[in-house]
């Protein structure tokens, strides 16, 4: 039985990164980007109007009540065709250029205009501006060949934004695994049978899709296979056809559990089985490695209780595709919450607990531990927002403590 | 111009909750439960052994090192067939039910077997017991007829276990909006092209099309609408053919701002045109209804700068779907933090600003307000993680203070 630390170590060292490729921007959203984005623009691309009015010379505003003759109107994707002399106005709306000449601009609201023609317009203008008011320079925002994203982000939803004004119209990524979901055990039954006697469904299989789609660029779900050699064999063989096959159950050390077996017999070659960790101990990881990215494959035989499931795909599977993904390290980043209740853990293996989250107006994640009955109450997760570590110790946790949080993905 | 409540409660008053459909659990992951789901069996649905060893009598095992007879083996899946009597023991896998007789499980690492054949076996157990040792009993973890998830509860992918486990194979959900997207502008130019002197790109399509897919059926990209009538109508018309119609720019007092007429003349009644909220200002909304869930249409038509069009959809677009999934009330959920710089907003209006988030060893939720340049500013959001809430006040805000916080999505 080796520590966390230990485990992620030897994932860091025996998985490669994913290659790169190049995807249409609408798709990017949870991709992890595999280049640094610059921009190709100054944005804004010009001196440009934040405000519906008028571009005056400051200088000539001094005089409160001042009287400008308006010689042209400028809209947005329009360009001033005419130089602003003293005692001239340019009608602007938000977004508009600057034009030459103009060094402020005036809102609408803060004018008066006088008259208004084909050929002749006056505005009055009713307060004093300095230079540069309601005016964004060019290149504020952004200059040509600033870098907006930087390797390693992963894009969200409001990021397609930025990416759209610089043009990143396709973008460069790390590609995703392609996963393979293989629950294992005599006692299942699939989701839409009524279980017999002894048995109950498989509740893995749905968990772990539905996580995997996170992660993976497609996920097969091959089912439930028997605990026995062949039925298990042949499921394994299909699922070493995807670069990252999770199993669930067969790895403890019961009479049953064939998987680590299996797997040798298939070519996996084992790089740890059994961590220190609460629930999860029982993890089986190996590789099958012929030298490249593109032909390694990972394999994870995680413990049937489908709390261990969770609690090693979040720490240990999602830590392994943050080294696909080409991230420096597989240790997923922590948040933290302050204990609003005392609580008790064994003090022998280091504890992942499904906690409540609850916003305190202070400022802090408050963190109520659930009343969790161990792995194979799954029921208990219905209720949580994140899994709040406890590292082993003897003595109890209390009231106030701060606890390191593995938030669980909404999506 | 109204307050933000009170645009809410507009949104609140004139939206109608979509119905009901059934979906597959599969696809389940970001919908919301249209009813609660209740467990139809027991967890465990027996008494179960909780580890790999022997089911024994616990009053067996007050003498240490006691020698019992191993009468059979029960694995996960398979059930006693026989009763334990005085002096006897049963092998038990994880998982498996406890036989009868039967109230306690000593660990295989606490015994030792003594003989093993086909026909005979004795164990030693190291260790005394006491009743219900390593058993998890019947219904412990949910009952029958207990609900699992409310109506109303956003399906997390963690959630698909115990979904799986009550046989939920297929959930009722709220049905989710069609939505279309329209950027309105004559400086617009699409992502893949350079843009010309004035123009920009346009970022608001993407932007909007990547929140959308969050909360929508389906997201169709109407392009760009140039600032004029005919173009506007006949996109508008294509854009109502949809559930939901999110517009940018057009919507200000400027010349080139048709959006609301067109809207008006294209049959949409306007809810309310003006919010007391910055960046978003001029944001506009009507609907058409027609008397059912079935037919009505819900407009935006939000400002055409980038953070004010964000802004706007994650406080007012998302509240709308809030109402259309059924949710009680429009208004979202605001987490907290604490300001780790001192900070100052025009007091004239409340204001959403973009800041990086910091975890603190205190637990708390560390917010740094980005450099922002204001509603134009699209750059800043690649660095941002939440928007900040400051109400409107004339004093600034100092570090320490706690702030309200709108998260934004990450899928």
């Amino acid at each position: 039985m080796i520590e966390i630390s230990a485990a992620l170590e030897l994932i860091a060292r025996h998985v490669r990164p994913l290659a790169a490729e190049s995807i249409p921007l609408e798709r990017a959203v949870g991709r992890v980007l595999a280049a640094a984005i610059a921009s190709e623009v100054d944005s804004p691309p010009h001196d440009k109007s934040l405000m519906d009015g008028f571009a005056v010379r400051a200088a000539d505003t001094a005089t409160t009540g001042v009287d400008l003759e308006v010689i042209e109107t400028v809209l947005a994707g329009q360009i001033a065709r005419k130089t602003l002399r003293p005692g001239t106005a340019c009608r602007v709306m938000t977004g508009a250029p600057i034009p030459p000449g103009a060094d402020a601009v005036v809102m609408l609201e803060q004018t008066t205009v006088m008259t208004q023609s084909a050929e002749e317009a006056r505005v009055r203008v009713d307060v004093a501006v300095g230079p540069g008011k309601h005016i964004m320079r060019r290149g504020e925002s952004m200059r040509a060949g600033e870098i907006v994203l930087p390797a390693g982000t992963v894009i969200r939803p409001y990021h397609l934004g930025v990416l759209a004004e610089v043009g990143a119209a396709t973008v460069r990524v790390t590609q995703r695994p392609s996963v393979a979901i293989l629950a294992t055990g005599d006692e299942l039954v699939a989701v839409e049978q009524r279980p017999g006697p002894a048995q109950i469904r498989n509740s893995n299989g749905p968990l772990l899709a539905a996580q995997a789609r996170r992660i993976a660029s497609d996920v097969r779900d091959l089912g439930i296979a028997r605990d026995d050699y062949q039925s298990l064999r042949e499921r394994i063989a299909v699922g070493l056809e995807s670069d990252l096959l999770i199993l669930t159950g067969g790895v403890s050390a019961g009479l049953a559990d064939l998987v680590p077996r299996v797997l040798l017999d298939c070519g996996v070659r084992q790089v740890f089985h059994k961590v220190s960790i609460k629930p999860g101990k029982p993890i089986w990881f190996g590789i099958v490695d012929r030298g490249s990215a593109s032909t390694q494959k990972l394999i994870f035989g995680l413990p049937g209780n489908p709390v261990s499931t969770l609690v090693c795909f979040e720490v240990f599977v999602v830590g392994a595709c943050q080294v696909l993904a080409g991230q420096p390290s597989p240790v997923r980043s922590h948040s933290y919450g302050i204990l609003l209740r005392d609580h008790a853990v064994r003090g022998d293996r280091p504890t992942y607990w499904p906690v409540r989250l609850i916003w305190q107006t202070s400022g802090q994640t408050g963190v109520e531990p659930l009343p969790w009955r161990g792995s194979s109450d799954l029921r208990c997760l219905a209720d949580a927002d994140a899994l709040a570590f406890f590292p082993s110790r003897e003595t109890p946790y209390s009231v106030g403590e701060i606890v390191p949080l593995l938030t669980l993905a909404e999506y």
